[in-house]
């Protein structure tokens, strides 16, 4: 778990990089819906039915902070998947998984990995039918996720316009507090560590506000926020040829706390923090208040923070501080 | 790379008793058409169209043996996904990959990870559409693979009735002794030693024999030899109630000569090296004929190897040498 600076590495490639590089090399598929450079990969079945794909793999070494549970690990493998999956707007329907497994793995371990794997599936509606183990170094879990979807309501990270409400569906910065105290250590209550762990142990993806937000066909674009708030921000920037004016940031009173008590910046906390699993959505201001009821009417709330520019650059206007969000979050690889 | 023995191991799990131990954990998909078990999963898009999906993980420390290019890895991680629809007659449409990345590769080992699962997947008409990557402590490509088919026609491992003809795609022992070679040396002539190595390093799987046999309605049930032809005859006859009598094994005239010259059995490495990726299949005897031709259309040949019979073990009785195939081959962890 590291926070990089995108923007002024030049030594090794960052995972983005990476990827650029190889889908370089991949002959792209003709007419397909959904190619490289969204949260999902999405091919043609059917006139207007798609095929939803996505596959990410969790490492221990740089995905499974300090005391988290195997069972949370296995857990966390298919919840960030399908915050994937959520982020488009579209159902999970089956998972499979390939297992890289260390030798030094009890029975007992492995039922908890299976366990994990099952909860994370089983509170999305989706189950695990299929998947695969070998030898590894270090515990590996490779998450296969599939779904179908009508083809017009994907909500991709295209289609934001000038003007477009920009939105959330959650405070930010638990998470990078959670996630600094287990690194670092820090002044925090007891309560308020259990809070903080909680939001790196057991994240959520918000799958019921991306389908109701999907059917309110409000969302002009739509990406989760797993490689931070300023990152997202950045890449629909540039995905849609805007910019945005953050003028309200909603940071968890928990992070504000232990900043304070930290000697931290809040704001560093939720902007730059990832491995948070919010949706960051553009809405169509005429369709705002479809949008805002149709998350409230799952339990859910919409946070209005700001608003798409004409002006290219992504900049922060609250309470008194101004100044550009930088282009950096979580990422792997970079500066290692 | 490690022959191991399932029917002796006690210490340790092997990788199929891992796989049986977690799939208790998961809560089995009402109606799936097929589950855990098989090469491959599937569900039920609308009637008689099924999803087919498959996951697997190649791991540079067991699966790459020495000498192999990137190149090379990259694309056996692909073909030996491949493989698993070729062992049900589907035909694989888009191929996504997670990639594990130790620190220490470089742009152009990345260029060559990407132009061989590029080449992989093109082979057999497949496109890398999606992926993502991580770092790791060994190179892993966790492949998915993803296609359509109608149910009808799978060809699964459940089907073989008493009678039914038991036939292969090709000769086996060549990968066995390349790997051999490759670990321990032996005797071998340049032009043999390229041969045998190439097996290792550039597997095939057999998808156009499987498309028409597919195509032939002749197969009752089918499975690829990754794991060994020993290992195959044993869980087809599990799965179906039956054995089966060898009565002919086509081993590769390389694998034989190696055997020859390094005292060594070539039965030993036909039926338990694994890591070949033949079809092995049943055949309804009435429809042998169109089977035969069907593969011999697409420029493949069928080679018919013995029978299933009422009597539950897995015998060979072939140039005057008789006994029961053990059930073991190629394995992970066990007896690691």
């Amino acid at each position: 778990m590291k926070e990089t600076n995108a923007a002024e590495s030049s030594g090794g490639l960052g995972e983005r990089d990476i990827i650029e590089l190889m889908r370089k090399h991949f002959q792209p598929m003709p007419n397909i819906v959904v190619p490289f450079g969204d949260d999902v990969s999405a091919i043609r079945l059917r006139e207007n039915e798609v095929a939803v794909l996505k596959t990410d793999m969790l490492v221990a070494q740089t995905d499974v902070p300090f005391g988290m549970s195997l069972w949370q690990a296995a857990r966390k493998a298919i919840v960030m998947n399908i915050s994937d999956f959520a982020a488009k707007g579209v159902v999970p329907s089956v998972v499979l998984v390939s297992l890289g497994l260390p030798k030094n793995l009890s029975k007992s371990d492995l039922a908890e990995i299976a366990d994990g794997l099952n909860a994370g599936a089983r509170e999305y509606g989706a189950f695990v039918v299929g998947g695969d183990t070998g030898e590894a170094c270090d515990l590996v879990i490779a998450v296969q996720v599939f779904g179908t979807s009508n083809e017009e309501s994907l909500m991709l990270r295209r289609g934001t316009r000038v003007g477009d409400i920009l939105a959330v569906t959650g405070f930010f910065g638990k998470s990078a507090a959670g996630l600094r105290y287990l690194q670092y250590g820090g002044v925090v209550s007891e309560e308020a560590r259990e809070d903080l762990v909680k939001a790196v142990y057991m994240p959520n993806a918000r799958l019921q506000e991306s389908l109701a937000l999907r059917g309110s066909k409000a969302v002009t674009a739509s990406i989760d926020s797993s490689d931070g708030l300023a990152w997202c921000l950045h890449e629909l920037a540039e995905k849609n040829g805007v910019g945005f004016l953050v003028s309200t940031l909603p940071v968890a009173e928990e992070a504000v706390k232990f900043a304070r008590e930290n000697n931290l910046d809040s704001f560093e906390l939720a902007l730059y923090g990832g491995e948070e699993y919010e949706l960051v959505v553009t809405i169509n201001p005429q369709h705002w208040a479809d949008a805002e009821a149709a998350v409230a009417a799952v339990g859910g709330k919409l946070y209005r923070i700001g608003k798409a520019t004409s002006d290219k650059r992504v900049l922060l206007e609250v309470e008194g501080k101004k100044g550009e969000i930088e282009a950096r979050g979580y990422e792997h690889f970079k500066n290692c």
